[in-house]
């Protein structure tokens, strides 16, 4: 049986990968894109099945360029997955923390491990991709020059993790769609995305969302982005609990609908584990 | 009480502002405008209630335009009206048919006519509208020159009808959807308008007609258009019998949602009475 292929964006051992292996396993073959868009054309093409698209992270916000391409394609959301992001210090073996003067990552990971780096005094030095900073270390090491990426960039070039966990906050987590051709098996609890736009009149928004609410249908996520070559106007990103067929979400869908400029549905996907600040103040993942 | 606005495009006298007077009488004011965006353009800004927007005719065909800016823009349709286009003859008054050796109107309606206006031994010259042409006549008066336009621009410019009906093809009509910010109160039989696109796979047109197909849903019209800057995309304009307020319709438009790249409703108005060929040949024009 051929494995199944999933694209993500960057080099090998990026945490899109990382996110891939957590939650698919060793049953797929991943392959490495260099854009957002490039994710969106091999799908397309069938040069893969599915592919990883990084939608929010819970420190830098939503990832707009991802949910302008959701409405500029017509490809599904086949499920989600949350990756709790954990930044690892790493080196050519042989290497100590000591010896380090600079360590070079992507700017995003470099500015969540920033009191790290001061308190060790670590020289940040910018690079294109995370993955990519520890391909190259491995490639060509010099000495004093460490690399911040996933654990699975260590294993893949062969470095040593000299510390882990090293983000400031501990509270890093980014949330990808699986984005595919196909509607996935359904599995409750389910959850439903999608993309709207309303009319330019007043109250249109709140009578859009009024029917999810007049249902009691929870909503998990809206975001509002601006309508292309339209100033002023919005469309809004909406995820809500419960799958497309079930009545209730049905006679929602069919209401927005008459009240929306347009629905483009995403998808309903078997909702993924979402991380919570449990009472004792640890992390947990806890189902919703 | 103020008067409803109707907007429509072109002169005082134009054919589409004898399909407003015709279905909606005298209790509504009609506001000229120079284009099918500036029809839509009055009425988001409030100036017009409602605005007379060709959809198609008969002889012609879809007119692409109007199909383009149903989707850029959001209005919502209130209802349609089906036109008998009729062609006069007319000309400043004392003139006989005898007197004239051109005739002026929009080349649409002259290549309508070409058959009589080469009976005739009359030649044709094109002009920006048809009841533009008839309102230039009547301020300049040429001796030999008669013009083309509708009954109404006769009576309002003053001219005089020297011969009515002059089409080549007795079975021109114009369909007109009249768009608005508002749902119309429900009056079966109902149709309902809407725009949406498949993804590119295999079998996705046929799948999204399935929803219609299988609930015993009547399509009316289907329609394909170019889907802008995504070359060998299209999107389908479709009209269908049946309210969106109809169980076997709602369930057939979320099930044309599951599937479709993206829904847009147009909206569900009164069907128009259509015109049909009865049995001894004649038009008659009887309720679907």
């Amino acid at each position: 049986m051929t494995k199944r292929v999933v694209a993500f964006q960057g080099e090998h051992g990026a945490y899109s990968e990382e996110a891939i292996r957590q939650n698919l396993g060793d049953e797929v073959e991943t392959l490495p894109c260099r854009s957002f868009e490039d994710l969106f054309a091999v799908v397309e093409s069938g040069e893969a099945d599915l592919a990883a698209l990084p939608i929010e992270n819970s420190v830098a916000g939503s990832i707009n360029r991802a949910y302008d391409l959701l409405l500029e394609r017509d490809l599904k959301i086949w499920g989600e997955m949350v990756l709790h992001v954990r930044h690892n210090l790493m080196a050519p073996p042989g290497t100590t923390l000591e010896d380090l003067t600079q360590v070079r990552s992507h700017p995003q990971a470099l500015a969540q491990c920033e009191r790290y780096l001061n308190q060790h005094g670590l020289k940040a030095v910018p690079w294109y991709d995370t993955a990519g900073s520890a391909k190259e270390l491995a490639a060509n090491p010099e000495p004093g020059v460490g690399a911040i990426a996933s654990a699975l960039a260590a294993e893949i070039y062969g470095l040593e993790i000299l510390d882990r966990d090293i983000q400031d906050l501990a509270w890093n987590y980014t949330r990808f769609f699986l984005i595919g051709h196909h509607e996935p098996e359904r599995r409750d609890p389910s959850k439903t995305s999608l993309v709207f736009a309303t009319p330019h009149t007043p109250g249109a928004l709140h009578a859009c969302l009024g029917e999810f609410a007049n249902r009691g249908i929870n909503l998990t996520k809206i975001e509002s982005r601006p309508r292309r070559n339209r100033p002023w106007h919005y469309v809004f990103y909406l995820d809500f609990e419960g799958h497309w067929q079930e009545e209730h979400c049905r006679e929602a869908l069919v209401g927005l609908l008459s009240k929306a400029a347009f629905v483009k549905l995403l998808g309903s996907y078997p909702a993924a584990s979402m991380p919570q600040i449990n009472n004792s103040g640890q992390e947990a993942l806890l189902q919703i």
